[in-house]
């Protein structure tokens, strides 16, 4: 038997969604976005988030990241993120595409986190002299991050508030936002808008949904259109947008999403505590969601692969692997991990 | 009881696909088209283009077709097409943001045709003199045409031999292609690689998937990276592709997408057949697939309206409407309809 | 002998502007634009124009003309010109590649002049359904056109309020601005600011200068911004741009630029004059500026040329040439070239 | 009086490249690059490198340097600089732009070089999984550097050799290549195209010239073709570019060029002397060309520019300044300073 840890992104979908897909497939429908499903989705994230929202569903969070960079960034703008961010690293320049040549200003930061001294001087140290510089433009932030980490509340406050003062506007890269809003318990809107993020990827793919992911943009409808345009533009104005939409509602209907992140988060827990009771084994991150990255043996590594266990082993470290846990992984899968280990 | 005629765009997913689906969703799979369903489309196409294919799966025909003009235009190349070309109206400029600021050169053309001297003539007068000039490096081809009609593969082998004379690449948008080849009734090779065609947009929303569309290159095996790098770097690269793949594959097993552009067509054909025993109203294009266009009065549309007929009224012209048969359409939907008239 | 006609371009510097150029090569000054030159454009041309304007010095016209369309146009927007402008044909797609795809609407026309029906009726066919369609965003005329012939104050003012009516900004494209103005006799902002034009492209190079134009935009400082980024963006923001400047303070000093433009467009008029009375060559368009075009046999071209006069063969047709006429051109050459017909 | 030390941008033109430009001021010339003087680049480049050259004259740094790259490396691809470097921070995106987005990658390094070693540990860090990443395509070595040093020839074949090893064109900026090679003493091909550069932005503007620079493509004249599309295309093809050219030609012309940048490291030599014998000033960089870094108090700074001595504070540091000697530096304006020191 194989038991695989390898990404969320590998996980199947989950049965309510692939319900809300059957349920969706009924007759004909309005298409580009102007069916029933999508058209409730400003509604449903409003009330979910308890702010004004507008909401752009899209298939990937590459996209949702792109667009939202893009609308509030000009060619000739920068945006700060940390140097492990997702769209530093694994979007191929897709914000740089979508910007027109917007520049990535990537800060370093422990444990995936970007801190305020850090940014502060980075920003001191990239602006600069007028029309030859960079324009500080935005900030991106990865919630939980590529670490596996979270940022507090109160981190984000202040992050947003700093950036705010330095006319930047604020992103989250919420890929794995349900894992985050699980791990702190805390409202949604507490590490969103009422923190100081003017838009969230609000991440769905990886925590049961099929390709569905959705831009919120808080308080500030009159970047709609240019989201919009951008969406069009790029080829991901779905015909048949009924399917993603239905997944997002059923998504964040009845508090599945947090369940299922919940769940996830649940069999990370139990797995880094065995790691932190191995005695050779040990976390090189606190695991605060659903991502355990292990610090190890090469030979440890080798006999867990021997044993049918897929993982992710990190490129030019051969001590170092990480083991992701979803919404579909079981009991039975995350014990045959410990005991392997 | 309404019956909807707007668009096939509108259509739900078809049983065989939703099943396919379905049966895609057990377990993981690796992710970003590493899935052994992605990893079956070269061959599978390969067989029924009886040549050497490389396959793209993606998401929407708009993507498709923006990938296939950037991977063979530079910036300062221009791609010819048909004026009434999707390209050229509908895609808010996706090959120009793909093709980073490339242009589009609209030909004049009756009946939704390209024809040879048109193509010929602007040629002549948009090329020019070096460096100031854009330089000519595709042509695209519609087909089924957004007027309904159909090219015959003599007409297509003469365009692309001009075109590759000319040293340009060859494109065909086919949003509908299987309502053309299911027309023709002839080999979907005869019109496409066996034509010169060097880059085909398979569609396949239109006709039955969710959102799934092949971009095929013929015999170019070594366009496929920077096919690939575009569709990761504009967000299309999905993590779960299995279930686009999936999709594709079922679609073209068994001719079930000939099956299914055959029904539309054989509705489309009923209804124009009415349309030309109407006392007032005509055609506008003569009806090869499954598109239809009527000539008929204001009043006379207005009352089909008001019999829950959905179907499309013309931008700018009030005699003139178009009526879209789909793969879901049924008997009883194109009598109500003919009733109607 | 020989006597070139051939255009423009390829005049020599005239001696106050050259003398204006050695006159400003005194010492050290600042960098970027940053000197005392350049600060003194915006009150030279406000008070040329009788308005407020920002003046952007560049060295072409076509960087000049790019920055414009893309400061007021979004990539997803529209420009609407006559099918003959040096935008549309003659700038290897420069509005395109600053604004970052957006795209040219060429517009049919006689005698090189955009008509209000023409761009109504092209207004009303490109633009569309929301989204999926370029949004018209600009609207660029030639002053002269492209064939030699001049926009009267009245067309200009009638084209900048349908513009405006329909949320588009102005652009006017001078590359023979100053021809333009002494063939109208009228003061300049008469038929710029006044009369609706937003920004214009101030040519210089073409009538005296050695590479220099200026951008020029009319009450909308707050267009400043954006256009100077472009420029830097784009490589043309010279770090020596004293030279650039102190032409163009030279060029408008003492009405410099009308008289060698008077001077040119006397030239062209002798020459019309010529032509009208010989027996087989006609005018292919009225002649109101420095341009000529001359209808004539293949063979009466050939056998000016073999007199040594250079002029340009049109592409495409054997019986048009055009013949230009600058600030350089001499009684005696104008006289040869007559005297050769 | 007054002695400005600030850039050697704010020098004025040399008196032979002036008597230059008036010499080219007789009668017309084919425009668009085509006069006799554009014309004799190419030869006269390839004699002075000797080897194949093709030259594309341009009027900036920044424009040579962004044809340049943006020549070689796709939208998804990436060019390692040093971190210091003018593409990163002075040219406001401009390699993004004209490359549609690619990424600059910025490597640490002391003395403003660029380390192998440091090279290849950012090359392992950011290169990576396939299409996700950015594909490692150009380094772009800056000679002399941002910080007035100079790589060795040995420093530069390895560094080409590194990059060619791993599929990356080479590049070197230089803005200050004159005073590289006058402190080197050496021929210019050693630095360049027989050390592995394939192309040089031939600065020298800095060092005499106008707003005249050469990108200079060594052996690869399959390049040429690109590199002109992108210098019309961005509004750089200057209509009299005869101008420039001549300007170029008597530049390299009698070794004036050398001639003039060692005038203006000796200068920059004396004043590091007079620091070095300062009680309290020191050098932040050994001075290898003609820009000096002082650290010194600020108070010291203070007095200085109370005495009418231009020069530029370092942004962010109150304790450093640079000094830049030119062409144009008198020995008096260098004793001035080193007395008022």
């Amino acid at each position: 038997m194989t038991a695989n840890f390898r990404s969320d992104n590998e996980t199947p979908v989950a049965p309510a969604m692939m319900g809300a897909i059957v349920e969706a497939n009924r007759g004909t429908a309005s298409a580009y976005a102007e069916d029933n499903w999508s058209g409730r989705l400003d509604q449903a994230f409003s009330k979910l988030f308890r702010t004004e929202a507008v909401v752009i569903p899209v298939s990937t969070g590459t996209v949702a990241n792109a667009i939202a960079l893009a609308t509030v960034t000009p060619p000739w703008g920068s945006v700060y993120c940390h140097q492990s961010a997702h769209i530093q690293n694994d979007e191929s320049g897709a914000p740089e595409f979508f910007g027109n040549g917007l520049r990535l200003a990537p800060v370093a930061g422990e444990m995936g986190k970007l801190k305020l001294d850090s940014l502060a001087q980075s920003l001191l140290a990239t602006q600069g002299h007028g029309v030859h510089s960079y324009l500080p433009s935005a900030l991106s932030l990865t919630q939980s991050t590529e670490s596996g980490t979270i940022y507090t509340a109160r981190e984000i406050r202040r992050l947003c508030k700093f950036a705010h003062a330095h006319d930047m506007k604020t992103h989250m890269d919420g890929a794995r936002f349900a894992n985050a809003v699980a791990s702190l318990g805390c409202h949604p809107a507490k590490i969103t808008c009422e923190a100081g993020i003017d838009m969230l990827s609000f991440g769905a793919s990886k925590n049961g949904c099929m390709a569905a992911e959705a831009l919120v943009i808080f308080k500030q409808p009159q970047w709609r259109e240019t989201a919009e345009r951008l969406r069009k533009r790029s080829g991901h104005l779905l015909s048949k947008m009924r399917y993603v939409s239905a997944q997002l509602l059923a998504y964040i209907e009845n508090d599945r999403w947090l369940a299922m992140a919940t769940h996830a988060n649940r069999q990370a827990a139990k797995f880094a505590q065995a790691v932190q009771a191995h005695p050779q084994a040990s976390l090189e991150f606190p695991v605060q969601a659903n991502e355990v990255f292990v610090n190890w043996t090469d030979q440890g590594f080798t006999l867990l692969e021997s044993k049918h266990i897929l993982f992710q082993r990190w490129p030019g470290r051969n001590d170092l692997a990480r083991f992701v846990f979803g919404h579909s992984t079981t009991d039975r899968e995350t014990e045959l991990l410990i005991h392997a280990l």
